[in-house]
C-alpha cells in the first residue's frame, strides 16, 4: 500500500526564460509535486504518459521511492511549450498538445485505495471528486485548481471543499473563486465554506496560511539568480503533502511543511525543469530551511 | 533643540478610493511622517504649507510634540487630488496643485542644526543634499526618493548615498534606481554603493531589510478592510526614524523599528488620510505588534 499518492499531470516541455531555454524537459504538476513530496514520504503518481515517455525517467522515479502504480500509458505524452518574461510571475503558453491527457481517465489502483494522504492537483474537479470518492480511509486531501476550472465549473468546485481539508491556491485562482479581492476576506470565505484551512501562495511575496483564528506567513525566499519558476507551485505543494505524511497533520506541521514548500520551491526556480529536484539533498534542504527561519526572527 | 526631523511636503488632498472619498483633508508626507514618528520621539519638520492652511491643525501638531520651527508659510498650500482603483496598490493623480511648495527652498532652523536623527522625505535630491550639509552632528540619517527623481536626475541621489545610513525605498523605485529587476540584487548595488542598510517596501507584501550579509523579512499585515492607502509608505517611514531615535541606531533595533512601522502603515489604512494617526494609542500600536509578530512564528 502506498500512503501519499498525487494526482496531476506529466508532460514534455519546452521552456523559454530570460535565464536561456531548453527542449523536451520534464514537467507537469504530478512530476514536481511527486519529487517533492519524495523528499519526505513514499509517493504514488495517478497520471498518464504516453508510449513515447523515456523509460530510464521512469527509473529513475522508481529510484526515488515514487511509485506507478497509478500511471496509466497510452498514445503520445502531454506536451507544453510555453516563456516568461522578465518578471517571470506567470507563465505565457505558446502551444499545448494534450494528447493522451485529453482522455484521462483517472482511477485509483487498488494499493492506492487505503491512502491516507492526498494532493489533487490541478485537473478537472469531476476527476478530482472521482478520486475522493475511490478512498477508503482520506486523512487529509489538499486540493489546487486553476483558474480555467474557476472560469468554466466553479460549481463542481465548490462541491469539492467540503471533503478536503486544505486548499491550496495562488492569489488570482483564490480572488476568482471567491470573487473577492481581499485576500483575507477570500480565506474567510473558505473556511467558512467549511474547510480547515487554506494557503494562498503569492509566488515571491511568499505564501499564507489561515485557519480559524489564525494566518501565517511566510516570506518567499529572495533568490538572486532565477532561472526557471516552472513547477514551482507544484513542488510547494509536493512538499506540504509528503511531510504531512510524514509527521501528521496539524496546524503546527503544516506551518513547519510550509517552510520546508519554501525551500523547495525557490530550490526548484534555479534551474531549468526538475534538475534541481532530481538532486536534492536534506542537508541542501535544511540549510534554506533555516535560512528562510532567520529571514522573520529579531535575534540576530 | 530637536533630536529628530523629517523633510517633506504637507498637503490638502482630495482623496477618492473603492471605500468613498474625502476632500480637503490633510497629507503629505511630512505630516504622515512625523504623525508615526511622534509616537516615539519629539519630531520637527523641514516643510512649507500656505496662508490658508488651517490654524487649528498647527496647534494639533505642536499638542502632539511636533516642532514647527522648520515650517514655513508662504503663499497657498500645495493641493493633490488623487484616487486609487480596486487593488489600491498605486495611486493615480487627477491634479496637483503645487503653489508655494514649487518654490521650498528648505533651510535647517538654528535648533535643529544639532539633530541627530533625520528623515529625508522624497523631494529633489538637491534639497535633500542641503539639509545633510547643514547638520552639524548626523548620527542616522534616512533618504526616500520617488521615480521623478530617479527619471530626472539619477547622478544627484547617487552623490547622496555616500552620505546616508538608510535608503527607504518601494519596489519599482528600487528596480529604476539600480536598472535591475531582482530586488536582492538592487539591494547588492545598494550596500556596494556604501549603504549600511536598504528597506525595500513592497506594500501590501511587507517589507525587506538588507544590510550586509543578512536579510530580514517583515510580512504585510493582512487587512480586511483597506480604506486608504495614502501616506503607508510615510507613515512607515516616520515610525523607523521615531523608532531608532528612541531606541538608538543598531540592526537589532532597525529590525524591531519594521515591526512598529508595519503596525503603524496597516493601522493607516484602515481609514482616509491622517485619522488613525491622529488618534493612535500604544496599546493599540503594541496590539498590532504582537499580531505581526506572530504571523510568523511557528509556535502556536
Amino acid at each position: 500500500m502506498v500512503n501519499t499518492i498525487i494526482l496531476g499531470s506529466i508532460s514534455v516541455d519546452d521552456i523559454k526564460t530570460p535565464a536561456g531555454e531548453k527542449s523536451n524537459v520534464l514537467g507537469g504538476s504530478a512530476i514536481y509535486a511527486a519529487l517533492a513530496c519524495s523528499l519526505f514520504s513514499e509517493t504514488g503518481i495517478i497520471s498518464i504518459i504516453g508510449e513515447d515517455f523515456p523509460k530510464e525517467k521512469l527509473e529513475f522515479f522508481k529510484s526515488k521511492k515514487i511509485d506507478l502504480s497509478g500511471l496509466q500509458i497510452i498514445g503520445k505524452t502531454f506536451r507544453w511549450k510555453g516563456y516568461y518574461e522578465n518578471d517571470m510571475n506567470q507563465a505565457k503558453t505558446l502551444s499545448t498538445e494534450l494528447n493522451s491527457l485529453a482522455d484521462f481517465k483517472p482511477e485509483l489502483p487498488e494499493n492506492y485505495q487505503n491512502s491516507e494522504y492526498v494532493f489533487l492537483g490541478n485537473t478537472d474537479p469531476v476527476h478530482q471528486l472521482k478520486i475522493i470518492n475511490q478512498l477508503k480511509n482520506p486523512k487529509f486531501i489538499m486540493l489546487d485548481t486553476m483558474n480555467f476550472w474557476i472560469n468554466t465549473v466553479k460549481e463542481d468546485l465548490f462541491k469539492l471543499i467540503p471533503k478536503i481539508n486544505l486548499l491550496i491556491v495562488n492569489d488570482q485562482e483564490a480572488r476568482s473563486l471567491f470573487n473577492e479581492i481581499n485576500l483575507r476576506n477570500c480565506a474567510k470565505k473558505a473556511l467558512d465554506l467549511g474547510l480547515d484551512s487554506i494557503i494562498i501562495k503569492k509566488g515571491e511575496h511568499g505564501s499564507m496560511l489561515f485557519v480559524k483564528d489564525k494566518i501565517f506567513i511566510v516570506p518567499g525566499y529572495p533568490l538572486d539568480t532565477l532561472v526557471d519558476p516552472t513547477g514551482c507551485g507544484d513542488s510547494f505543494a509536493g512538499t506540504i503533502i509528503g511531510y504531512i505524511s510524514k509527521n501528521g497533520y496539524s496546524i503546527k506541521n503544516l506551518k513547519q511543511a510550509m517552510i520546508y514548500a519554501t525551500a523547495v520551491s525557490s530550490y526548484n526556480a534555479q534551474e531549468f525543469s526538475t534538475t534541481i529536484l532530481e538532486n536534492m539533498t536534506h542537508e541542501k534542504l535544511q540549510k534554506r530551511h533555516d535560512e528562510i527561519i532567520l529571514l522573520t526572527r529579531l535575534e540576530e
